[in-house]
């Protein structure tokens, strides 16, 4: 009668959104300052006070039909123009409005770009932990997802399975720094040598690799030495996802930018894949209204102050506590080593102390909790002697 | 390199499109006041002044991390619900907040529809006239469309047409009503003949065909006596697509619903289903702030007097000249019958006047014009002379 496969998609609950029915839950039983959910990944700190200032400006000041009116499906000119300048100036590399392809937020872009590159056959490969959301995109447009591990003591790429896996169906390499769950940056270095390993094998295969990179929480870095490479600057064969859903904390807004390196062999055929792609998707065009607040807010953000402050006090808790934490150079999450070799396990002793934490495997990363620290500050601080209590437990 | 078939869907311009730049080159040559382009279905009405005194108020009293957060992936829970009451209180037919499922626009009600019902092999029916756009999502989610004729006296549905093609395949017929292009509207004794004959097939195929109800022109009807009648109440299994994009002037801001009927069969799986579309598409949850701002204005509309004038200025002109002309109940389209057998050859004949008309070949069609009477009013008054010349030519 319908589709199995979407009802599947729709009817089984992600594991997150279970422990969010259960915090709900549970608060209405103990009291919601009693429960401690760190499950979601939904930005804390209120937008910078220039994204309401805009809408309302905005609002009042353009005429209704111009404002509210279609852009074009790719975006509106005058905002593809601003962003792609401002990109220019900040990362170095040449971009124009007519590489840029306004969306509704990162999902899109990913869906919107895996459609518009895959083929019968092909191949993406990403390495673990990943946002498992790529798994249902990848397998929509027709493709294979495959998974690579990572250097389980650093969360990089694990470069000689890459080498391994690499074939003339790999379509593309899907990165995402900072990452979502490890909190991890891809360096300089990383980047030179992923570059340089799909440069050789393009060349190979005679057919590009694509590197796409997934960037909603580019802006998200917290310590004056971290950079987040600009993948365009090292490697030509690239796509960048980006969202203003983390950098500007409106998620439910659903604005971002698919930008296409203008070196890319091919380049225009390929942006124009791309607009077929939103096309058949039923994107008819990013919303208009939030097209131009993000013109406009385009390299601010929300206070970072909170989030770095959160993961300071996270992460020095924790491993003073004995856990063994992957260092978040960015993103608002820390990997942590459940104590025990069955997560699922470890994380349903932490729900006795109510600490609502999430399970690695769910990200590929058997043995491992992500813990979100977009929450307030007040929250870690009391969650501490809980995780010291639960490591406790464990020493025992 | 890239996926074909949607480079050929984003590099080949469609018909409207290219009259557009066409359109913008003409008037650059000789003036933008002696072009007369009556190629695009944009609303040329302001939206109701409630809509921007909603956003500013919703942003000026909402803190921003409730307003601009993702909703849940069905929209916002207090939207859903205060929809659903009107909707009730409209049509007379039960709906709740959990029968509706908030949507990025009509494209994306649709595509998403497609994609929770299709399975490998599925057909979906509509009749000539169309929307083009139907074609390349119902390809996109891995069915078939088939396309039968109207009675071209009526452009209502051929019925014949409709029994000879029904088969346990047929998962859908798709209806559009106020129609694009030709502005019909389905009346009730339609409706009831659909229900009935859809009721019979799928009793004796054992399976529901869906009613799949395109209606963004709703509310777009200027007769007293016109009604568009409420699919819920006479088909169980139906599927109402909406959008607001019309009805209130926002079609660049992205915000409608697909509204499944609670009496279909297993219409709780069948709204599974549409959420797991919905995610696989890539749409996270319609944009936060205009769900709202939807909610607060249901039920309102742009002021409707501008469209009706125009119509009635259009068609009696038109018919006046001698031209045969469909009666547009609603929309803010007029289907206006070729003056040769070829539409093609007609469209440049009456561009040596300016006049800018689509090709009725591009909604299946052949033989019809379509024209857009979304325009300033002095264009129509000014364009109905040309109109009059341009008939006198094929009357020597």
């Amino acid at each position: 009668m319908y589709n199995q496969e979407m009802y599947g998609l729709g009817s089984k609950r992600s594991t997150i959104r279970e422990i969010f029915e259960y915090a709900k839950k549970r608060a209405a039983e103990i009291g919601a300052d009693k429960v401690f959910d760190f499950s979601i990944g939904n930005p804390s700190v209120p937008a910078p006070k220039e994204v309401n200032e805009a809408i309302v400006r905005i609002v009042n000041e353009t005429p209704s039909v111009a404002l509210h009116g279609y852009t074009s499906a790719q975006g509106d000119k005058a905002v593809r123009d601003a962003i792609a300048a401002k990109y220019t100036q900040r990362f170095g590399v040449q971009l124009s409005g007519d590489d840029l392809y306004m969306t509704c937020g990162a999902a899109a872009s990913l869906t919107i770009t895996f459609k518009a590159l895959a083929c019968e056959g092909d191949e993406f490969i990403t390495f673990a932990p990943f946002f498992p959301e790529y798994g249902v995109f990848i397998k929509s447009s027709g493709a294979k997802l495959v998974v690579l591990p990572s250097d389980p003591n650093t969360m990089l790429p694990d470069f000689e399975a890459l080498k391994k896996a690499l074939n003339p169906r790999v379509k593309g390499v899907l990165i995402n720094s900072p990452n979502n769950p490890s909190g991890v940056v891809y360096g300089v270095g990383t980047m030179k040598k992923l570059a340089a390993l799909l440069q050789e094998k393009s060349a190979e295969y005679g057919a590009p690799i694509y590197l796409l990179s997934d960037e909603p929480y580019r802006e998200l870095i917290y310590d004056k030495e971290t950079i987040v490479p600009c993948p365009m600057a090292y490697y030509e064969n690239s796509i960048v996802c980006y969202s203003y859903s983390k950098s500007l904390s409106l998620p439910g807004e659903r604005v971002g930018y698919i930008a296409i390196n203008p070196k890319a062999v091919d380049a225009k055929a390929l942006y124009a894949a791309v607009c077929g792609a939103g096309r058949a998707l039923g994107f008819v065009c990013a919303p208009a209204l939030f097209q131009r607040v993000a013109a406009e807010c385009d390299g601010l953000t929300a206070d970072l102050n909170v989030y770095k402050r959160n993961r300071d006090l996270l992460y020095n808790g924790l491993t003073e506590s004995g856990y063994t934490c992957i260092y978040p150079d960015g993103a608002f999450y820390l990997f942590v080593k459940a104590l025990e070799e069955d997560a699922a396990a470890f994380c349903e002793r932490a729900k006795k102390y109510e600490l609502l934490l999430v399970n690695g495997s769910d990200f590929g990363a058997p043995g491992w909790v992500r813990v979100a620290y977009c929450v307030q500050t007040e929250q870690i601080e009391r969650a501490l002697p809980l995780f010291k209590a639960l490591a406790k437990e464990y020493a025992k």
